[in-house]
């Protein structure tokens, strides 16, 4: 029987993980972070539909798809600041959602201090690095619907 | 001998109409609306090009491909808000736009009052639901050239 | 038997109407708008009402007096964008109401941009001249109750 | 002889009190907050004069006509918010005044927390019901000259 | 042959010239500034037609009903800083407008230092007491079309 | 039988009332006001339970000590502008409050306009001097349950 | 040998929940959770060091007391969004440090939108209940010098 | 004997006079208002001590050395709207003081709305052309000490 | 052997250049500037890599394509004064990049005023017409590493 | 016979001076410069009376006992920026006050350039280091009635 | 026969190039880019003639010295964030003009992102380093009347 | 052999000191202060440089000359709140730099609390009259290099 799924969704310039300013966001790739996102979810019982644009109607799309499943983890990068059309994509969810940020955006500049999605998600990790992916997979995880 | 074309253009997260939060937006779905607009023109002596986008680029394609129609209706959705590049589109229009919002915006958030748009179309038409597609149109038809 | 009644109110300066600006507010005059709002209602099964005032007391008084009847068309003039008043009379308002503004205010001085108005109402139309006027009459019509 | 007035001067709208938006406003009516006024007075030695008006003028008038009288109960509902005139005229007063609101105007709408007329006032009663007059009228009595 | 008529329009809380708070406004009356605008306008050749209001309303007709004379001086007291109905009355004026204030509202509160009014009047005068409205005339004579 | 009892609590400085500048804040001392409270109470059948505290925290414990007790009045002092905690404590009151200020706070400077209490409370009195706390402690009276 | 310890430390009216505002916040108590974060770090080899105060300078001291152990969770109520102080002993912090929010703040009132601690600490986690010590609790421990 | 002198200062650009922008300024040069003072002056029984200055430090210079005279007509041009300098060199003035400007401020750029001086000079005149220095004149001559 | 490549990205509605608002944009098509920019590059021993898109993210892909070439020269039109996607590429860039824009946006809407990416990029040329894409391409080949 | 006492009063974090960000402090620990201060007083013929609290209360406090000494040096800290009332307690001072900052806060974060307490001192001195102290001893003990 | 001239204006601290903060600004003197400008201006057949001040009015001078003549290059160091003067200087000016600044000013303080000048002016030219003026004038002269 | 010399400058109007607003100012001359300034710096091994201009421009070169001495004392009075020249000269000084307000200037108007200088000197002493350059002349030489 097939397990839930829980989408991770990565916006853009995230494509570039590990290559950019390693100082800010660490010497994983993208790629190393959808893995450790699929081996934890795994231990939870869950499979991983991971995705990347640097586009903001394509991250429209990816949430009106995946908005009924088991539950969302959204890092939309600099979309996070200035996307109202994502923000409204994410009323229409059914499910859980967590979003993440890997570096602290409030230590940043003024501009990312302000999200138009934290007050239409269940919660927010920020600062905690790849790891914070895995504390957004358990509290989706925590609060999904399986049946 | 064709008829003179209004287009209709609708923004990200309007295919979900009907679906998205009914309190606010009623139960017609997108397809109903479009075949309202249709009905409505024809008794005008206008079809109508519907079209809609989740992307803002592909709405700066899609008024850049119709900027020289009959006439435009515009409900760009979120990107009302945040979107200049929409609005430098609309500025080389050379015919009618009026841009409709089925909801009533000046009710809801904040960052819904300021349309970056309103000030380079024709008219604005708020919170009158479905029918405001249709009196956007009467309102298009008037001042159309037809000849 | 008598007919349900539609209130059509106009603030202050739009007595002037034919005359002030014509290359924004165009070369109707008030009595010009007010028998094609008298024909256009007709049409549809309605009585007008129509008055108009210079005084932001008066338009509470006829706000007050009609906010039973079928519905209301306003158009506050300067008054839409600093009667805190009129605000409250119109949220006593039992009918439908859609405020109308002749000329795109969106589009000229700053401080025409915002309006007490339209979070209490039905609807807005702007920009769309006296034809809105009609528009508005149309919108009114498809949600009173005429019993 | 004659005994000392007190003024009791109510803005726009408030004439509609008992009917408007009973959960905010409560169900008395204007007539019987002012014969509670007088009541409260009289049990005070005070007579009082009360007085509604819709329109900021008149209100400006009233003013000036009692303004060298035992005392002012003003509740100048929503032009508390936009009035300077209102506030010009009340700094001619030479006899005790106190501003009343009805409801806690500073758990509603952003705009009706500040008023023009409360730094020109002796004091102000929010959000306490009809009672808020008769304790208005309380402070006035205490304060007003009645030889 | 009539002379021409300049209109001298004083707002509200004007009437209590004299008494109202004389180390701000001075000891004259407003029937001592209107004596001496007509001895200054008669030495000019013009009449002057001198009114005073506590209402916005009346205010925005009594511009209509003078704004095709010789000139006007206002003095709009605190609508002043409220007023876009009095502005958009003068927007529809043809003779030249010169606004006065009698004491220097510059030194005054906040709120007295932005006019509705200034922007849309040929000059202003602040601060020169009784003979800012001598000043004005002389103004508006200067200008006026006298044939 | 116990009779209800409601709480007046006095935040920072308030214990230096009397001689805190008298222009201000009036010649009773904080013992005064005390003593008027309780004989006021006693009159309408409650007893008063005065506590003051010129520390934040302090008066965050007292709130959450009284709060299901007949009823509160509370004068915060400096803390009305700054403090979130105390507003966080009062929203956990399930008795009526009403915020006191003896002088009238909106006549001062700009930063004690705004309060952090006033949204939370039932009601607000400011500028009455001593007696101010007299009509809170009316005015909650006639809203305490003493079952 | 005595395992590495990690602060948690709770701010003003934490001590209510469970009562508080259940919808808000949740019915486990502070003891419910403090529970949980012994267990959970339990399982990760720390031992956790719980502190709730009401008043801003005990948690100041407290930061100070902490600051050198293995790490801190930090929920400072409503002092996150006023105190500099906390912010300040918080800089001379050399473990991990995780802010969290049982509530998600950005969907409530704007004033607290902004944290100061944000920009000082390793992490934020908001919005995700009870669970968001055990996450942070996860976090710091990652973060651990535990030699 | 020596006659008393009002000074005549003008600031940056003001040289230009005749040549700049003459549908704003007019056509009349510099040296054609100064005799235009001159002459109005002499009329009253005062002698002009005309000058101009580019330079910020050179009109502090000049205020300093005419600030014990008859009185001041000052036009500091653009310094008007940055100077604090030039303002506390007025503030040592002891006698009248009028700020003249030829165009109407109030409707060109928003940066130019704001004067520094105005808040400290006897008056203000704006938007009456070179008129408005022999208005100054007669207002300074109104108030000036001759003996 | 290959030269180096300099990447002239467009924006936004500049595929219309030519055609839209002559009097702003001047008269030249987008094509008729490419190969000016190719022939002045070809002088100074460049090739270029010309493109454009109407699209933020495929200007985000395309920033990410050509971000370790010769140098960028950018006009990325109107999302340039909403895109943080579009700056956090050019952060991630190891050449020289000019941000180009043909009219001078400074004179024109406010919100056009402020740019995203200028704070990122080498430098700006603001206002010179389509000249401003050579002078950009100078400066991008006196910095580019060409080894 | 008593020698004349200066109150030098400390706020949060102050205790950690020596070891907190060295490079922005110094090294002096809070002994030390309280050394200092007494060593640099007796020269000057007065007592010091050295006090810090990390609680926003006890400054309060603090203040309330010290308030009619010879004089008060006082560095509260990052109070300075939030409380309005240790302002209120400083105004309640009959002698001088001092206000000292060991760092130059206008160097920093921009809410560290707002203080509360300046207005209300007699003045301030910002980013000496701990000879700040010593320099607020002097103004103090010049300004001090020792009688 | 003489050349046309193109001016080349520096303003406060430009004369320490070279000097101050290499990082910044390079270690080119001012006399080395005096020097590069003369010779880049020469093989495009124009002679320049460069001047520096540090004081505002000594620049509205130079402006209009040479407001007539082929073009003027301007860096107005610091008084570009703060000068009316030089902007209405600039405003006489009939022939090209481009504004320069050697480092990016919008990767510096906030208050060097607002240029008076820009808005008035042909061009400007941010970022390049002593190239700027290079292009500058290469700018200028493509625009410069020769005749 | 030559003494370090201190440079001690002050800006406009402060050559009127003793006649300006005694009450503000004191009744000591600038003559007074500087030999006051003299005598000080003499008792530490020191000269003094007294100068003083009201142009912002001259204050940029006196910054200039004397930026690589022992240190400078600043009293830039009314440039304070506009300079941004005077802060780009300071920022090349490589001496110890005070700066020094005779008044108390964060309790006068508002656009006195800024500095633009504040965040490039070493420290500031603001409000303690003309000691307050004695102490400044302290905290100079005691940070001076002397060799």
């Amino acid at each position: 029987m097939a397990r839930p799924v829980i989408a991770v969704l990565n916006g853009p310039n995230l494509n570039l993980l590990g290559e950019r300013d390693p100082s800010v966001y660490g010497s994983e790739t993208l790629a190393d972070i959808e893995a450790r996102c699929a081996a934890y979810a795994d231990g939870l019982g869950f499979d991983v539909d991971c995705r990347q644009s640097n586009r903001e109607g394509e991250l429209v799309d990816m949430v009106q798809d995946v908005r009924h499943g088991a539950g969302i983890v959204i890092n939309a990068g600099a979309y996070t600041h200035t996307s109202v059309a994502i923000r409204d994509a994410l009323v229409t969810v059914t499910c859980p959602v967590v979003e993440v940020h890997i570096s602290n955006v409030h230590a940043r500049e003024r501009f990312r201090h302000y999200s138009y999605l934290s007050a239409v998600v269940t919660g927010v990790i920020v600062g905690l690095g790849p790891q914070g992916y895995e504390l957004a997979i358990a509290a989706v995880a925590a609060r999904a619907s399986t049946t």
